[in-house]
């Protein structure tokens, strides 16, 4: 089967990497996308890994090609998310994970189309938001504040979503994601359902 | 979680049966769509089984107050999907599974809208169908002949489906029906989704 785009957004503290990191040995082959800076690695932080590491110059090469589906410059600073390594993934047939924000959905969907399946993450409300976030504590208040804000903003935008997990549970929320990676991949674009007829057919 | 909509098509000998009664321990609950009639019931079948069984009147009052989704007349006795017992269902929580054809998923799409997840389950390649339709040899060639017949038209619709599940292994096939009986229920309608976010902040 090949490959396809799983693009999952929701509020900072709803889950989303427990959720990723508990269903990962069930769901297979996967690339999860990760962001691309030119700012140095920190102790411990490894190429590939955490982030791509790039020069300057390869990062604006690739603005300049059309390479990022975001990018941002932050404290001198850029930050973006490189297309190149999930073009790479697809065509090796791996299911491509993203984790970003409702704006970055948008620009996922006008640039990859109609094979992206999309899911919103959320704690069943904002009460139960509050209270995840203030649990963990290592947030300052401010912060907290400041992710409450935006998760208000957020949740307007849940009807661009394909599906909606409900994260109440966690256990069963792992389930629905597992589901979600597995349905993802039979999503089939309007470019290769042509190409399914005609093999189906027998015309190639 | 509220019931939802889950449509499979695909031409005959393609597995949606031995499929759906694979998988129907694994989900749950669900209500399988059947058509209604009015001609009288054969030996050993039973109401609400096989068919739902109507008198003519009760299904002319069906079409008359706008309950079928689709019907016909065949040989004098009608034939049709009433939606009365899918909206109970839904009303209780159910995934309610239709098995029908192409033209059958073009008016549910239209009745039932954003709510539907549909997906179009086919053998691996037109070849592999006849053999398969071959091998059960239940048929008379003239049948066999229409159905691929059918089935060539039928694949160009593939398009109008959310998902494709090529039914190459049955255990896969399987798995793919499970995981969208799954995701199924995580899809939120537009007027859902207003319900859903005015919940979420605490407005009700």
């Amino acid at each position: 089967m090949s490959g396809a785009i799983l693009i999952l957004s929701g509020p900072s503290g709803a889950g989303k990497s427990t959720i990723i990191r508990q269903a990962a040995s069930r769901i297979e082959p996967y690339y999860f996308s990760i962001s691309s800076t030119t700012r140095d690695p920190r102790e411990g932080e490894r190429d590939g890994v955490e982030y791509h590491f790039l020069t300057r110059e390869a990062f604006e090469a690739g603005i300049e090609a059309g390479d990022f589906l975001e990018y941002a410059e932050v404290h001198g600073n850029y930050y973006g998310t490189s297309l190149a390594p999930v073009y790479k993934a697809l065509a090796e047939g791996k299911l491509v994970i993203f984790d970003i924000d409702v704006q970055g959905h948008r620009l996922a969907r006008e640039a990859m189309g109609d094979r992206i399946t999309s899911a919103f993450i959320t704690p069943p409300s904002l009460v139960e938001l509050e209270r995840r976030l203030r649990e963990r504590s290592t947030e300052s208040e401010a912060v907290i504040e400041q992710r409450l804000t935006n998760a208000r903003e957020e949740i307007l935008a849940i009807d661009e979503f394909d599906y909606v997990i409900l994260n109440d549970t966690i256990e069963e929320a792992v389930e629905d994601f597992v589901a979600l990676s597995r349905t993802a991949r039979l999503k089939v674009g309007r470019r290769e359902c042509e190409a399914l007829v005609g093999r189906w057919l027998g015309r190639d």
